[in-house]
């Protein structure tokens, strides 16, 4: 075995991930509910657990599962950022011996059912039209670092995208067009300026909206999307521009392909009407733009 | 090696699975998308490619993903059940020595991008909020029987469910409730009377109504479930009053458990507003009914 | 809504799904384990929970978790088969209203951690080569039906496998071949001709065994596979003639296809050397065969 | 929209996801086969594409999945990471624009058919028992770096393995043990010191037997965990001494709850020998340590 002092730590860390909880809010019949499940992660000071197997400063992943709970109930879950920011705080005071926590947090979609305008009191149908995640990180002494994000949001368009002008060597064999389908589940993460509490749930419909209005273009028309780098780019800048907090964003777009279908060999025309959804393998596109130091808040 | 005389056949089958296809009708600027995923299973009349290894009769399964592709441009697909009977009625006729052939379609819920009543041209973004299956089987010379269905539609309700009066044994530990959380992922499948071709798509959208009405009750109140079976077999009876085509109907609602969080051991109140999801063991009830004779059409 | 007197049940039933547990069985410091998750699932004689929500008859689905919790500590498992016998039993026994129990096993494939010979006394690596599972159903007052069986044992042979001389049509474009990859993820499930309880285990492996001598053939050699079909039908011959309680045996074989990357266009020469994995579509091979009745036991 | 001014890049990055190639080697009827699945992205000198839709500098990721083909071909798969050097070494002496190729690879775990010590000469069997992974990421002018991973490990051992003497607070319900089931799917990736070609498959399986043996200990006894924090460490310190070339070590251990099953309730004794596998939520353990600079090779 190599003698211990040739070695030394570069990270650790430990804690409890999915853990899972839904909050009921009851203003008379009217209800509203936040289902989560979260990650969180501690480091400590001391690396007597690992070099020596003394557990006296460990706090038990079991704890933190029940801290969660708790805390749902003491402080109640308004948005998932300010639940995230009030568990790193929690153990961050508790516990001067916790030099860091860490908190990753979704939010189950659950959508009110709603009926020709009438929203109902109390029941919920789950709707995949976008996940809402974020991460909390704080170190001991410092103020707390929030990423929010989404996530799964798979969207699609028939007209108006197309792919010119690359480079080509031995190995192209990809055809150029100005006509294809754009599929992508769209990956978007970004970190606020600033650790107070702001409206969360108001920028990240924010950040929705904007990408979803660079994907489609204008309702009656679209716009050309010359490639997904310049979309993912105009997303990015829409973001930065209607939420001021924001200090960088990250997007990733995979290229969720179709494929013409070529059915010459049946002697039917196929004018791009009959496409292929390919799985794998996908492209993947990705870039993180934030905001110069001169133009920040 | 057991003797070939001594060994007889009760079913065979062979086909391809996870055919997929993308169509796009465009009107002008106005796209109309499907996609789709398609299991084939054809049965021969022969077993000679089983017992002796002779092919001959066999139409590869790489020619029905192709026949599924071409039928797609060929035939256009208007509602998957339509789709299912082409593409049944093709190798049907096609071949008389295939004596069964049997199709599964899922549809990928595109839903056109709306905004403030607005509709996109050609952007879609994909809804979790329920997907719409069929099953269509045809034996040669004989009539194709026609099921439709819907999976995957996962709501919850935070009040008017409870679970009393139940059976009590030995290793019964579950308290009796009057306020639950009632959270199911619905499957439904029915069966239709007629082979003849209707409005599969309005059938479908009235079935999952009629279900979320019976789930959620009046939006201002809710109703009250005292079982799951009860509000299943409700749910049946309503599809049944309104689709006059309907035969037969199943229905399947897991029980996914959410539990009251005991939070005694920490000295605070938990009055039914945090609670754990529960992953596994998830309760399952089932109930099958259909018309009488007497009232059938 | 429809009258209650114009619908009629065909099939209820409820349980529960995903019960999960471990057991550990100790003689000295040499332990033995086994790791299962079973679904149950009891049907009544009555059906006032469906129509009129009495739950008098119903036995929660969490008691029924519970009991296969107890029976795994009063019973022991020593073979997923016999435990779902003692719970159909206990079921039966324990309620007259309980009209059938049908229980479905799956083990979880712990194996002992092994090197040169030496067998650990307590630890164990899960090793997916093929999972047991096993489907037992009784009806009050009869028999019960056992059905073993192997899922997800997932094979490949680079050699000995074509595809010739099947059907040509106008949508069939594969080519003919006497060397393609033939991989398959092997479903397999039989019905034993008896109810007493007899090796389950030696069965299963002797199953296992079966399929996969006829899909390799001689260690040295291979042999030749002409069609799925015909290599499906011989496994389960074979499988009928070592395990004579063995009444009827259906074998799933998905054809995961591997293509031949056409090179051409860069000008290098792929002699089947390097092939594409696809994950979608795939074929999909099915028989069911049986001992005829002459030669049952 | 934001000023393009006030914009500027972090990191930008495209490629293509879950290209799969398998290659066969034939030495006469004995065959080899390299399953893979790669992951590789490019970062490009210039930005055009993303601000301006200038698409002139793109190599299109449908060329990336045709030059993986084409490498794996003229270079053939020895190993892993061999290949991700090969892949990196083509885009970066190809191109002078793309400024960091990155390559995450991993195999396909196909183990040969094995028979009282006979092997197979070409069949293969899938064996989950861990997979192989790489990552090589090379800048424009830097020597490559090189990492290897094992992940999906899923082992038990049920004695020798305990908890005790942790922080207990207001939120601490956890009972000590000194005897528990610890099971864990170990990540473990790590850095090699050096870019040169070394016998990656033999530290690959160095590592795995390092862990293996940290985890179960004297195959007739075990040895005791005090927690997961020292048998990570531990694991850690046994696979650097035995791969000299391995510069720093991560390894994360879920902590896969087993919970003993209180029977009291039904009047049963349970002396841990019936328990609940747990899903969710699951325990997470993670470090990372390197060598000493004095120490280093």
């Amino acid at each position: 075995m190599i003698p211990e002092g040739d070695v030394e730590f570069v990270r650790t860390g430990y804690g409890k991930d999915a853990v899972k909880v839904l909050t009921i809010r009851r203003e008379g019949r009217y209800h509203y509910i936040k289902e989560i499940e979260a990650n969180i992660q501690l480091t400590l000071k001391t690396l007597k657990d690992y070099i020596h197997g003394d557990n006296s400063d460990i706090i038990p992943t079991d704890t933190m599962k029940n801290t969660i709970h708790a805390l749902a109930k003491l402080k109640g879950i308004r948005t998932i950022e300010e639940f995230g920011l009030d568990i790193c705080d929690h153990f961050l005071t508790s516990f001067h011996h916790v030099s860091r926590a860490k908190v990753y947090i979704q939010e189950v979609p659950w959508k009110r059912l709603q009926k020709e305008g009438a929203e109902h009191v109390h029941a919920f149908i789950h709707s995949g039209e976008g996940t809402h995640f974020c991460e909390v990180e704080q170190i001991q002494n410092e103020p707390p670092v929030i990423h929010s994000g989404l996530r799964d949001m798979l969207v699609l368009k028939s007209a108006q995208s197309g792919f010119e002008g690359f480079l080509k060597d031995r190995f192209t064999t990809l055809p150029e067009t100005r006509d294809r389908v754009f599929s992508t589940v769209t990956y978007a993460k970004w970190r606020y300026s600033t650790s107070r509490r702001l409206d969360f749930d108001a920028a990240w419909k924010s950040v929705k909206e904007s990408i979803l209005e660079i994907f489609a273009g204008p309702y009656n028309l679209g716009s050309y999307s010359p490639s997904i780098q310049k979309s993912l780019y105009e997303a990015q800048c829409l973001s930065l521009s209607r939420v001021p907090e924001m200090e960088e964003i990250e997007i990733i777009m995979p290229n969720k392909h179709y494929f013409m279908i070529d059915m010459t060999k049946f002697g039917i025309p196929n004018n791009n009407e009959v496409l292929l959804p390919v799985d794998n393998p996908s492209g993947d596109i990705t870039g993180t733009v934030r905001r110069k130091v001169a133009s920040k808040l």
